[in-house]
């Protein structure tokens, strides 16, 4: 396999530089990973007492988690907040738990375990270029992530909800994933007084706060649906440390604004960098940037040479969506990566 | 609700010292656990590099895992170990990925979670009190734990295998918990080279390893179930640090055999301090001790009183499982309160 051949396997999927370091075994070391959405700066771990790691999670734990999501998250009248270990088997399970007669209409292109989880369990998944679908009759359940990913595409709340009240009075199903609306609070329908029957709402503790290894995640469900949730999960659904660090994190709100604030300057200088040097930003969230490049560049190619990892797309060779870079060192790396592209241009051009 | 009355919710599941010490706010603190079969010697934690909790759990970490497991476990041909966020949860999952069409048996009384996966399911349970099970054409799913929790029960390997070949041969399903067979390894189906078709045996890594706050289990399946599992447990399905302690724990043989020899001595210690006063042991493994106490003491609410939490039966309210004390002030806090056991005895006489 050459490298360039190789490099399609870093359009399927970010956070692979196992993959990305054994296709590149040139490339300089570490790896920077730009992949993904998940933030550089990480909640700093609180101590963690060793009896949390021997016994099992204790009510009173999940219970903590419970209530600092609800503060930080809000709850809706009506709902539940679930906690689940990471917001992507909570992904896999929902064909499990929102069983779907006949069709599910997927808000695309998506973050892609949302259609594999519909696909892998039977069903038949349409992609839907906007809200309200058009000719919705063999539909019953709607899945949308908001803000999206990759794209930053966001659907305002108030037509979100709008169109959440007329699906779900009609018996139907809404899947929101919220996956990034920790740095877009203002999408989030959980801060919301209410939210109309049929609504699931996914959270995840791992992009925000930079803790990704630690896989904790919120659903929040209608009070009713919340038993069959819990059953399916059993009695210790997060790890005892994934509950105290997330417990932390959550109810940190001082930590939580100036991170906020932080991550959007860091978003504008991405987006500065990489329009400088002929990568044109065309969407994303405070957490990453999708950026369309000159034709006819692999920028994952590229960027793998000098050992960046940047996520890459089948289906639209020219684009790409990078991360944060954290510390200083990253961003001049990843400046002098971006200064590389128009000399390696020219030399194909000959 | 009296305290009496309280002690009934100790009756239903073990680890909840939370409800015990509001249920008993006058008992000594802290509360010693002896409710699980949770080792008391937990595994020392490995360092965990920082970028560990940071980024998403990487294939070869997985894969490292995986190998851990197959090194200390056994893979027999055909099969594989598949990693899961606790045993729990993949009991849970089992009637999703092992549908059953008619009815399912289980071999009980046993860990009640397995009933309670497959009633919730909507699966209609019937309980076996042996194997081969009587009548059993209504039957395509067999369950059964070994050794089995509360009261050790053992299947011999020879016996399960000859019943495991003829139940696969007709197309039916066998699930194996070998949650506590790291201290009965004679037993492990997975120790033997090939298995029958349509088997499912579950591993746990918190009990032996006393790290039940980790999260960790292994599932072998088929090879051709495998991919069914890992699509619906997703990319990640145990949180990275998780990984790294399970992976080192699972590779230090040392450790394990020393382990093994010293819960059989601790459980033959348990045995004869219990038999001392009155409760005599009439089951168990090498990580609990079932016991059966004399008529008419509520040992539940006796050791309860002393701040001891063990686990009680809601039908055999003259049993109790006791787990094995670690430090030495434990035993002794658990011999004080044996010994006062003839005294309340004598006083309820009067």
């Amino acid at each position: 396999m050459t490298e360039a051949g190789g490099s399609e396997l870093l359009r399927q999927h970010g956070g692979r530089i196992d993959a990305a370091a054994r296709l590149y075994p040139q490339a300089p070391t570490p790896w920077l990973d730009l992949s993904t959405g998940i933030s550089p700066h990480a909640y700093p771990l609180p101590p963690i007492p060793p009896e949390v790691w021997q016994r099992l999670p204790l009510g009173r734990d999940l219970a903590a988690l419970e209530a600092a999501a609800r503060s930080a998250y809000g709850c809706p009248a009506g709902m539940v907040l679930v906690p689940v270990p990471g917001s992507e088997i909570a992904i896999r399970m929902m064909p499990w738990l929102v069983p779907a007669r006949s069709r599910v209409g997927l808000l695309g292109p998506t973050y892609p375990s949302h259609a594999a989880a519909w696909e892998g369990s039977g069903a038949v998944v349409r992609p839907l270029s906007g809200l309200p679908p058009p000719d919705a009759d063999d539909l019953d359940v709607v899945v949308l992530a908001n803000p999206n990913n990759p794209d930053g595409r966001v659907v305002a709340r108030a037509d979100l909800l709008a169109f959440a009240e007329r699906w779900g009075a009609a018996g139907r199903r809404l899947v929101v994933d919220e996956a990034f609306a920790d740095v877009a609070p203002e999408v989030s329908l959980l801060a919301l007084p209410a939210l109309p029957p049929g609504l699931v709402v996914l959270r995840s503790l791992g992009k925000f706060f930079g803790l990704a290894g630690l896989r904790v995640g919120v659903v929040a469900v209608a009070a009713a649906d919340a038993p069959a949730w819990r059953q399916r999960l059993g009695d210790w659904p997060v790890a005892g440390p994934a509950c105290v660090i997330a417990t932390a994190a959550l109810t940190d709100a001082g930590w939580i604004a100036a991170m906020r604030a932080r991550l959007a300057a860091d978003r504008r200088r991405l987006d500065a960098l990489l329009a400088a040097g002929g990568i044109a930003p065309c969407g994303g969230t405070d957490l990453f940037v999708l950026a369309e490049g000159p034709a006819g560049i692999d920028l994952v190619d590229h960027f793998a040479r000098a050992g960046i990892l940047v996520r890459g797309f089948a289906g639209a060779p020219d684009r790409i969506r990078v991360g944060l870079p954290g510390a200083e060192a990253e961003w001049s790396r990843l400046a002098a990566a971006i200064d590389l592209i128009p000399r390696r241009c020219a030399a194909a051009a000959r």
